[in-house]
């Protein structure tokens, strides 16, 4: 098998070992005679997948039993309107800080269900960076700061989080989730589709504060009401059982890797590969992101011409590396290096840009 | 490999054929050299398998394109609060019938969105039976009809589909989605967790006119809005990809069988067999449906005492049957049969029953 490596913005790669072991059990689940496609959710071997997966993301994250992990379908999308819809109390304030147009998004959602006021934007720079913490001023009767912790189209991350005290602070961290230690001291709330660092594509993964889930209004829709998700263990209907016995196993892999600050070591030096090919010739890769902004799992640049980019492209395909094409609101090169693509996808990219630099650097930079 | 025979209410069984391909092609779909777990939404491969699973699906239903298929994560217990939320208009009724604590489900949702009312309801009768066609008696103002076609728990089916005229007909089908053919023409909107006929758990399907879906409210939260997902081809955000993939296979392995039509035969010559054992000794096995009202999907019955019944669920593993005891609700045995269920279950289940009866017949049959 000819084994591409992926860079697309997700649903993205997973660990070839996690593959391996969903391939090998995918008829018999633990010798029960049955797929795990198959398997009632109420099933004791899905009842252990959905504890241990549990288990294991808090062991990764460092939080014990005052927090709780929920799995839900619907996509980071969902949350948009359950964040606003669970938090926004009435003479309150739901503070946003926009980043990408993913928070955009969630402003939007959340403007539907109450009072909102976007603190910080970046719009006016093309998102090109996140805000400095003393950017991020609240202001008096916040319900909440939600804020969007790596962009994946712009291609900035979050290096520090906000201290915001008493307040409440949510973060959607769909695609840096599990990529590095989080200081879950800081946070009442993060949620993060599973289909870029953790799982596939159709699970969300939310990680809340018992404390802060509790009493939410009885009138939301039961499906959206964090605390039924929460009391009924995630098993409150059926869930997306398939994503999360995934979710589950790249939990173990992680572990098995050495836990998230091997994560990080790991992240950020294949980032570092690809952030030195670029700034080796800054007169032909144009960095999108701010320096003290840039993400590790998502390194976006421009060419001198969009002929070129997409020339790299389809260069870079021939080499086994797909999904390089930059998201259309923004063009150019995008890389996505999350937790499951191997460093030899990194070193492959950094070399190829240097040597589509040699190859390219004396062509004409302007277009007409 | 010793391959169960799982009588789950769902999640369920699956094509034995259809497993075979998602394992043999799971590291590396159709040589893409990733795979389907890994793929971008935005992939050709993925557009393509996202629009024949639709057009599969409209082709069993023998529905043309003045209707659409949506996918979407949730389960059918999002599509209870997004039916009124959708549907539900100010000034109208939101009317129901009431047939199972599914049913009773979908109206604890629809109250909290607007004015609900419930023309027919067999709780006072444990939920034995659906309305006969002459008990569904309209309201003025009715916005909608809502009718769950099948009711796991007790195991009763709707034979034949109310004709509401002008008053849009909607269907939580999540039971026998493409267990028979469904005269479309009476429905405006249906939809159906996948997890017993035709898919994993983690996908609902929903099949609607696109007249009846068109012109929502711009203040629902996105991700509900029947329109947006719609007019974004279920890509508004990223889908469950995995969980469409297996129902686009389902769909096609549907249609070698022969379509709904035969389907339809196979599945009553498959319940027959089971209602015959049951009927062969009614002193014996309590059938817990009325006649005309029993399900296709699931048969549901007692026996003389609650230990007879463990006894019944116990041997019954060793035969290699499982998932046969009833819902906590009622007790008892329930046998789910949907599509996937090969026939050789039935006649196994059939014949374990016979023999069942004829060791315990004779023993006490009351309890103290």
């Amino acid at each position: 098998m000819n084994r591409v490596f992926n860079f697309n913005a997700g649903p993205a790669m997973l660990p070839l070992e996690v593959l391996q072991q969903v391939q090998a059990e995918l008829l018999d689940c633990q010798n029960s005679g049955e797929s795990i496609l198959e398997m009632s959710h109420r099933d004791p071997i899905y009842d252990k997948i959905n504890t241990e997966a549990q288990k294991d993301i808090k062991d990764l994250l460092g939080v014990g039993d005052d927090w709780c992990v929920m799995f839900m379908g619907g996509g980071a999308s969902l949350q948009f309107s359950m964040v606003p819809m669970n938090f926004l109390e009435s003479g309150k304030i739901g503070v946003y800080a926009e980043t990408s147009s993913f928070s955009d998004k969630a402003i939007k959602e959340a403007k539907k269900e109450g009072r909102v006021e976007v603190i910080f934007s970046s719009k006016n720079e093309k998102y090109n960076r996140v805000p400095k913490l003393s950017e991020l001023v609240l202001p008096d009767n916040t319900a909440y700061l939600h804020i969007t912790g790596n962009n994946t189209i712009e291609g900035t991350e979050y290096q520090e989080y906000p201290d915001t005290g008493d307040v409440p602070l949510i973060a959607d961290l769909s695609s840096d989730i599990l990529s590095r230690p989080i200081p879950m001291e800081k946070f009442s709330l993060i949620y993060a589709g599973a289909q870029k660092n953790i799982g596939p594509a159709g699970v969300v993964v939310i990680i809340a504060r018992r404390d802060f889930v509790k009493n939410r209004e009885k009138t939301l829709p039961s499906m959206m009401n964090y605390e039924i998700q929460m009391n009924k263990n995630s098993t409150y209907n059926t869930p997306p059982v398939f994503g999360v016995y995934i979710v589950g196993l790249v939990a173990k892999w992680l572990k098995a890797q050495g836990g998230l600050a091997a994560m990080k070591e790991r992240n950020e030096s294949k980032a570092a590969l690809v952030y030195a090919a670029l700034d080796a010739h800054p007169d032909f890769y144009k960095a999108y992101a701010e320096k003290a902004s840039r993400s590790f799992m998502n390194v976006t640049f421009g060419l001198p011409t969009p002929d070129l980019e997409k020339l790299f492209v389809k260069e870079a395909a021939k080499q086994n590396m797909k999904g390089l094409k930059g998201h259309r609101s923004v063009g150019g090169i995008r890389a996505s290096i999350y937790n499951a693509m191997p460093r030899e996808g990194c070193e492959t990219l950094a070399a190829f840009m240097e040597d589509f630099y040699i190859k390219h650097k004396d062509e004409p930079k302007t277009e007409i």
